[in-house]
């Protein structure tokens, strides 16, 4: 290629196209990643995980699949990271492995990687960049600019993607907030900025979109949390909230120490978070503030708060432990109050009402209403935003399609045309330029599931057998054959496991060994010792003998052992 | 016992006691059964099942352990039953099979029963008495008089179950509409009066107690329902509710009529109930306003409106078929317009949204808002209850710990103190006469489960099974031995199910069998041919291994066959 040609090629506008790729967060919620590409340059935003939903029995954790990365592995620059929550975050240690590049993200960000890093014993081998609100990075065509937003967690970015396409604004998890607790608000002078001097594209946080009016600030929670301080003075207060959330852990130590209450801080990720937050100094809390949980049997109970995990039901977080009578620190009595400073992410509504009810039978006060406020933009910020940033193009991203679409709407409200905002599939490759915009073709993308050690090693199938035996248990059926004269020499044994109780059901396991044994000879008189064909036979005449009697299929085993006598 | 005693024992009045002794629906939501024994005479008020936890893979429904009903079986006099719901009426079909009581009820209950008993083959053996509201049935000493209530199926009764020992209300499910859009008004005046005369003790309905203020009446959905048909003329309409409100039918039946628009009825119960309701009388609708599936196709879309299951997200009802594209006749276009007339139960939000987010990407407009009332009193209307009947106890029943426990609150804010309140657990014997109250005991209680035609040959044992396979798989080691000799002739073969892909793990199955092999050759040497010895090891070492090499524990069975050479 001459140099003429390059020359050309940057100067004609209308043919300088940057082409966007979500590889994951769109059709499942979590798994953020999204890959920017431009010429030569490869860059990805975000590398979350998601959590297994119901069908996936055993499944640990789910992690993007990042083949077209590999397959561009030349070409890929870059991790930029928005802010530290595990579904922009956690499948960093996973991906890394085999695909190492630079990581990108601000202080606390990168602080939270570098400890999930160092869990997997990567921190060394992983270059880590961190940045400051106002840095422009650049790797290959990109220069990626990080800018101040406000959300849950605290150094949150939106990004500015530049490129000679043009500016590409990434919101991230992101809410409009005049008065955070932790930093300052949204850079919003930025992004006028920005859209002044023309934006090709928004990538918006759609979670909020189908809520009308502006997200409150954080700082409404401060009247609320004295409040329950003053109602429930003379007893214990328990507050669960997300460990991440440092603004929201800041106003209840805040309100705590105005009334002279001392913090226990307990469950693990609360003890790790707060730690680092207090280190990198996010936090302020006064050492004359904290109690340890061994200490805590020193103090008048009614001058304690508990700070603690467990706000959304999770079975092993503090709170849950507490509720079920596992902690063996925290004991819930009569003159207790519970705070649930959160609301149930959708999925745990009835592991948080059974923690609730525990806690109640137990005799506590639980309040689980009106002391939180959300960490993503309302409908009248998303206008905020797409007012200030003017994009040609929207789209709506981190969010279930419903709420995406409740975004794109609230887009052509403000006169977006329907051929200037995409509502993309994960995989989709979406090609953009100052003239036009258009879907060119799509790449490999889903979830790779974990369980324990082995990453995808656990697939459909196995994912089909684990429903089948979950649901209907299995029956084995084994013997032993002489592989000369196909004389059954041991068995047909019937071993269940998750079918029925054995002692329930002598009779039918006697009846469908009889089955069996039948089906076994009818088969070798008729083909001989033909493994496939008895286990095959075996299979349906056992089955059907099953679902006739008690209409259950379970998964059926055949196991044929031959010996040579 | 002379007549003198018996008089004498009927004439002091603090000796008269009845016995109140939930069976289920106080722990586990649904299957709700309330036993109430006097004397002689045990009644049973309802018998509901309840819908499987996520803990009870492949687990069909679950009914009440009624062992206590056996033992009693001579004093057990009959079943009175509040509604057509299923958590009253589910589990009768399977408990009537060994407990042959007559079955009482209000019209459309004990039509309702009948199809169910009908569908088992039981409509010849059972007796099914249907009652009207005011009349008063006489089985033993209790006298049971059926009080009307509203709630969002017609019919629904309140109970006032008389015995020497004075009245209790069981209000069942209820709420109080003073203009229904079906039927009459709750019969506060005979509560009022029953309350005047004297009442024991309120059983009450405990679902809306967290909730502040009145339940809205029905009627108040017919200004939304028109303004829906208004908004959305020229677009085809979808409407999901649930079958048994046959109120919220007749309120969309009226509303589409008004705008000359057909009604098209689908999914298997609404076509089943609403027959019903018609046949009955319940529901008022021109053969002229009905059009069939089949005919749909002959008449402009615009003018129609579907009505149909799948409020719920149920898999197999009638709008998730449509949303997930396998229904034959409904398909989805951006033209239509597909409302919620109901709010998930909890634990079903994630299937709702599921629903929807598959529906907006089809193109339709989803509206799940502000188009359904509750059929549960609020904390205003128990307030009522309780001030127009001033029993001498409170039995906050039917909701979860939290919401008994808030309706216990609404009590003790009406005066009513600590000993007059109880919240009772499933299997409780509570005592109750004019003079006191206490606890007397406790009978067995608690669900069985059903899977396919087995009744309770699933239990806790089959259920952890279930559980182990599901999020861990199966491991099988099969192998044959000579008896004589302990020779192992074939094996050790591994084979498993829900574990890992067989070719992504040939080397880990290579390992694991020679890691067998070796434990079976130790075993046999240290001990001879000992099965449990040889199946314990097996267990342990191969256990063992795995947990090192991958962090999981799957199931581990080992099967060895013995044969004679």
């Amino acid at each position: 290629m001459s140099k003429k040609r390059i020359h050309n090629y940057y100067d004609n506008v209308s043919e300088r196209r940057v082409r966007v790729i979500p590889l994951g967060g769109l059709e499942q919620i979590g798994m953020n990643i999204t890959v920017f590409e431009y010429g030569n340059s490869l860059i990805a935003v975000d590398c979350g995980l998601a959590f297994p939903d119901d069908d996936m029995p055993g499944v640990d954790l789910v992690v993007p699949d990042v083949t077209y990365l590999h397959e561009n592995k030349d070409r890929f620059r870059a991790f930029f990271i928005t802010h530290g929550h595990e579904d922009h975050i956690g499948a960093l240690p996973y991906i890394l492995k085999d695909l190492n590049v630079p990581v990108y993200g601000t202080r606390l960000t990168m602080a939270i990687i570098s400890g999930k890093l160092e869990e997997h014993g990567m921190l060394e081998s992983v270059t880590c960049r961190t940045v400051s609100f106002g840095d422009v990075v650049n790797e290959g065509d990109f220069s990626v600019e990080y800018i101040r937003v406000n959300h849950s967690i605290p150094d949150s970015a939106m990004l500015a993607i530049g490129s000679p396409a043009g500016q590409i604004l990434m919101t991230g998890d992101f809410k409009v907030d005049y008065s955070p607790v932790l930093g300052e608000p949204i850079d919003l002078q930025r992004i006028g900025e920005l859209g002044k001097k023309g934006v090709l594209a928004v990538l918006s946080d759609s979670t909020n979109a189908t809520r009308p009016g502006s997200t409150p600030t954080e700082r409404s929670l401060r009247e609320i949390l004295d409040s329950h301080f003053s109602i429930y003075k003379g007893r214990r207060i328990l507050i669960a909230t997300f460990a991440s959330n440092v603004g929201r852990v800041q106003q209840i130590i805040d309100s705590a120490v105005r009334v002279g209450r001392k913090v226990i801080i307990e469950g693990r990720s609360m003890v790790t978070v707060t730690n680092l937050a207090r280190e990198l100094g996010y936090l302020d809390i006064p050492d004359s503030a904290l109690l340890s949980v061994d200490e805590m049997g020193n103090y008048p109970e009614e001058d304690t708060v508990i700070l603690m995990t467990g706000s959304q039901g999770e079975g092993m977080a503090a709170l849950s432990r507490v509720a079920s009578g596992r902690h063996s620190k925290i004991h819930i009595t009569e003159n207790d109050v519970v705070i649930f400073s959160s609301t149930p992410i959708p999925g745990n509504e009835k592991a948080v009402s059974k923690v609730i009810n525990d806690i109640t039978i137990m005799g506590a006060t639980v309040i689980n209403r009106a002391t939180h406020v959300s960490g993503h933009a309302c409908e009248e910020d998303l206008k905020l935003i797409y007012t200030l940033a003017r994009p040609k193009y929207v789209i709506p991203v981190h969010g279930e399609f419903r709420q995406r679409h409740a975004a794109a709407e609230i887009a052509r409200t403000l006169g977006y045309d329907e051929d200037r905002v995409f509502l993309m599939n994960s995989g989709d490759i979406l090609s953009l330029s100052e003239n036009d915009a258009y879907y060119d073709g799509a790449v490999q993308h889903g979830g790779i599931m974990v369980d324990g050690l082995g990453v995808g090693d656990v697939g459909n199938i196995v994912i089909r057998d684990r429903q089948t035996l979950s649901s209907e248990g299995i029956l084995i059926v084994a013997m032993t054959i002489d592989r000369n004269s196909g004389e059954v020499l041991a068995g047909p044994d019937i071993v269940s496991r998750g079918f029925v109780y054995v002692r329930e059901a002598e009779a039918l396991i006697g009846e469908a060994t009889e089955v069996v044994r039948g089906t076994v000879e009818e088969a070798i008189e008729a083909a001989g010792v033909d493994w496939t064909r008895i286990k095959s036979d075996v299979r349906e005449a056992l089955g059907a003998f099953l679902w006739k009697k008690i209409k259950r299929s379970p998964l059926i085993l055949p196991i044929i052992m031959e010996v040579e006598i």
